[in-house]
């Protein structure tokens, strides 16, 4: 059973996987999983994975068999387990408790070779359907406070199969940094009366030095503090806490502004590895007037140095600005 | 000049070092330079870095010249400036300002080839007392609230030469991390009017299941809730909040306790890249009841995965009891 354990000293949760434990000696560089036959999220091999929890296949076809364009099923090497209670307990002057959660792989196309960005719109759209449906059906689960949706693409981000998926995790907690978003995004509130996401997007249009693409519903934009070089957010123009609550129209939106946002790092940064990390309000507070959900995407260009570990200081060695400029005169073979 | 920007939503000051700008296609691969005739770290090759700072080195020998042991020099690419003001001012919404402090290179000895483990007792101890000497002589500057002093060993964690070398870089703000930290165990000394360092030092040398190695004034644990695999504090058992206050006879021992663990993990985890951090309380707060500073040393074993990026939550698949147990029973060429 995974162990979630709190700091003593910031109170921050730690998820100790003893499922996944490793001896000292098992941290050598994994290699890419390149071969079909044997990735487990390619179609003919449906069994070698958990059995689904949500597929979008062909009428008739059958669960766990081929004939889907979309999957999601448990991971095999869970960091949280679904099954039991919290058991909130001490150690002495330390708290712990089960590991109690859920870690979903969502396998984006049955198509081994393709990446997000070179999936059509329809396509990309029918995957964010799929992260919808599973934090609608999550939701319920009274012992989740949190749904965190990610992508690692590539080995250099943290990918350990090669095959394009996303994962979910749901946690008993709400994660550190998003109780300082929520609790920093009030504090604006509580002085402005106004969200400050929204604010940042009206500076962004007005301003356009951050601004790398923009349709009817979203923008992209370069943080003016982002921590990392080519560091991109989406956001929705209107005002929205919970990515779940999405209109049918935005999400064709959403699908679309992604894609352009990852054609044009394909380009200018030459396929780089990335993560990307949904942004969402916590499941038990819905229609915060303060907090937006955003998507940040975070190429993998530098390497993590000790004092970032340390301290939470980030050096960026590219000006916001200038990647902008970058992403957005990259020429792609995508109109928005 | 670089900049120092903060995020508008959780507080968060970025450095973006324009100095260093890189464009897209510069994030390649460096390569670790092993060559001794262009080590600029090397004796001989002294003209290479900027002026020394502060240099232990032989009677009679002269600045910038060789006979020195341990050497101090500016970061010749640094990440914040030292000559300026801090003119603090808007951008809209933003906060920004000039990014002034320091940025400094600790070369830790004249060979090319030792790393900090493979170094004497006394020859450690040599470069402690270089970091105290510097954080004294910085703390007189009233411009700077922070002073960090950390290594990046190995390419894998950061490191862009191979020759032993640690860093400094002195702060006009508290980095974020440090702020939780002292706010944290403020927290804990505001209710149980104890120091939590203390109390977990106690805890640790009771229980024992966390306890890799002690001496008469320090221990090494596997702290509770460790971020990753391996993750190992040095603490002084006396409560002391800055390090700087060390006593003559602490850093001997110091000295010791640093060098039996970088053996211990050269040992069980094959001469792994590590960060290594020196956590110290902040400048203008002396004699902190609650605050201790101490050492994280971190091996570079995982990648690092998105949503640790995103949401500040870690997952260790190693239990810091199984580490401690194999750093414990390692079997090194040196007594403590």
């Amino acid at each position: 059973m995974p162990e979630l354990r709190r700091d003593p000293i910031i109170g921050r949760w730690v998820i100790i996987a003893t499922e996944r434990s490793k001896r000292p000696t098992d941290f050598e560089k994994e290699e890419e999983q390149a071969d079909f036959k044997h990735c487990p999220f390619c179609p003919g091999n449906e069994s070698k994975t958990p059995p689904e929890i949500l597929a979008y296949r062909t009428n008739g076809s059958k669960p766990n068999e081929t004939g889907w364009w979309v999957r999601v099923v448990p991971n095999k090497y869970p960091a949280l387990q679904i099954e039991g209670a919290l058991n909130r307990t001490g150690e002495g002057m330390y708290d712990k408790m089960n590991g109690i959660g859920a870690h979903e792989v969502i396998i984006e196309s049955p198509d081994h070779q393709k990446n997000l960005a070179d999936l059509d719109l329809k396509h990309i759209e029918e995957i964010l359907w799929a992260y919808r449906d599973r934090i609608v059906d999550l939701k319920k689960d009274s012992r989740f406070e949190y749904i965190l949706i990610f992508k690692n693409h590539g080995f250099a981000a943290g990918a350990s199969l090669l095959h394009s998926h996303s994962q979910l995790i749901a946690t008993p907690i709400i994660p550190k940094r998003v109780n300082e978003e929520v609790a920093g995004s009030k504090k604006y509130y509580d002085y402005k009366e106004r969200c400050v996401y929204c604010d940042m997007i009206k500076q962004e249009i007005a301003s356009k030095v951050r601004l790398i693409s923009e349709n009817e519903s979203h923008i992209a934009i370069a943080p003016f503090a982002a921590r990392f070089p080519f560091e991109t957010w989406i956001m929705p123009k209107r005002h929205a806490a919970s990515f779940e609550d999405i209109q049918k129209k935005e999400i064709s939106q959403l699908s679309g502004i992604l894609k352009d946002i990852l054609l044009r790092m394909d380009k200018v940064l030459v396929k780089p590895a990335y993560n990307f990390i949904l942004h969402n309000s916590p499941l038990n507070m819905s229609n915060l007037p303060y907090y937006h959900w955003h998507i940040e995407i975070i190429p993998k260009l530098t390497r993590v140095a000790g004092f970032e570990w340390g301290t939470g200081f980030h050096i960026n060695p590219t000006l916001p600005e200038d990647a902008t400029k970058y992403l957005r005169e990259a020429e792609i073979d995508f109109k928005l």
